[in-house]
């Protein structure tokens, strides 16, 4: 196990943000102390740690802040480079590139999607609509991880890396999108590599207990979220 | 000067993604190839260098391309790290964490606003909406110049980093809505740390020929823009 000092994540156990902020730092074996918190009424070390936007993942190692959850993930991968732990990022700087690319792809496309299916849509036909969007981003997903895999488990190779926890923190709100339109996002049929990216990310150590994969549970939990956002929207 | 090997950016010469590529590569006395692009007629090699987003800037090294902006800048820091030419991103992972943060904050906050006050706009009132979302966020980037530059002339310290050429990128721009509002953006009597620094940015060697700073030309060109942002929308 790597040392890893003294370090804190506020989150949410449902956000993305927050289960790949999670999953990276199971991945490089630190331990570390979760703190739930609610966004409808903040902590203080939440408002005192991220005063620009106010939000989860915050990660505090040693007492000071770093916040949003990529650039989090990379320095949890440059605080800890060189222990042994696999990098989240290759080495190579082209494939780096790459791997950032497909990453600020997955929060552009994926999570503006994400938000229309869940939090955005007032109607059925704007939830179908972003819906679609989803599946066209996830379909050209499946091309980046023929790239990035290059026939391998993971889009970071033999082992999980940046774009796989990035896309990997969505997967629980993907299975609580799929029980209510009664299909599933990562369709085999039609993005057959993510849908066994998928078995074997939610399979992985690093992941167990930490991406949701009970829907029900999440669906129960959208009405809370809605109320934050609500809430922020009045403001 | 460094060896840059065989270097070509396709560009606008007005975007902000463009421009802080360019300065970038000045800043590392890299010698490169720009190609100016027609948005509204593209050429092939864009469209086969960015086949997802389809737009500029693409760097081209070697002829693989590297896409979207803030991924380009990191992908010269890392190739041409040690080659004598200063780092865009600090050394200590916190600093550059803090880099990163404020680079998305700009991205961000001031993209929007910027896209706000000249293109998305159809009234007086969503641009002056748009100017106030700028002002506040170039405030708090007044505060981030304070905890960044340590006293120093640059959000990078003594020289030109990250968090520079992300914000340099639309100075031009910048100037162009002074015009059209009758007044300055970066007001030397509300933001006076981040004026003082636009003159030492501007005065820079390696943003001298790239930063636009002719206000009426920047003007001129915005109707191109306009019409290529309506030919996009129309697909």
């Amino acid at each position: 196990m790597a040392e890893g000092g003294d370090l804190k994540v506020l989150g949410v156990w449902t956000s993305p943000y927050v289960i790949r902020v999670r999953v990276a730092l199971n991945l490089k074996s630190l331990p570390y102390e979760y703190v739930e918190e609610n966004l409808g009424s903040k902590s203080a070390l939440l408002l005192a740690s991220n005063p620009v936007h106010k939000t989860v993942p915050v990660l505090l190692h040693g007492g000071r802040p770093v916040n949003e959850s990529q650039v989090i993930l990379q320095y949890i991968d440059e605080v800890w480079a060189g222990t042994g732990a696999p990098s989240l990022l290759p080495a190579d700087p082209h494939e780096r590139a790459a791997a950032r690319f497909w990453a600020a792809y997955v929060d552009d496309k994926i999570g503006a999607a994400w938000q229309g299916m869940l939090f955005m849509c007032t109607t059925e036909e704007e939830r179908a609509a972003a819906v679609a969007r989803a599946v066209a981003a996830l379909e050209t997903l499946e091309g980046a991880f023929e790239e990035c895999s290059k026939g391998k488990a993971f889009f970071g190779g033999d082992a999980i890396g940046f774009v796989d926890v990035v896309l990997g923190g969505y997967l629980g709100w993907f299975r609580a999108v799929d029980k209510m339109i009664g299909r599933r996002l990562i369709d085999p049929a039609r993005t057959p590599l993510l849908a066994r990216w998928e078995e074997r990310f939610r399979a992985a150590e690093a992941a167990r207990g930490v991406v949701p994969d009970d829907a029900d549970k999440m669906l129960e939990f959208l009405p809370t979220v809605l109320a934050w956002i609500d809430a922020f929207k009045s403001k």
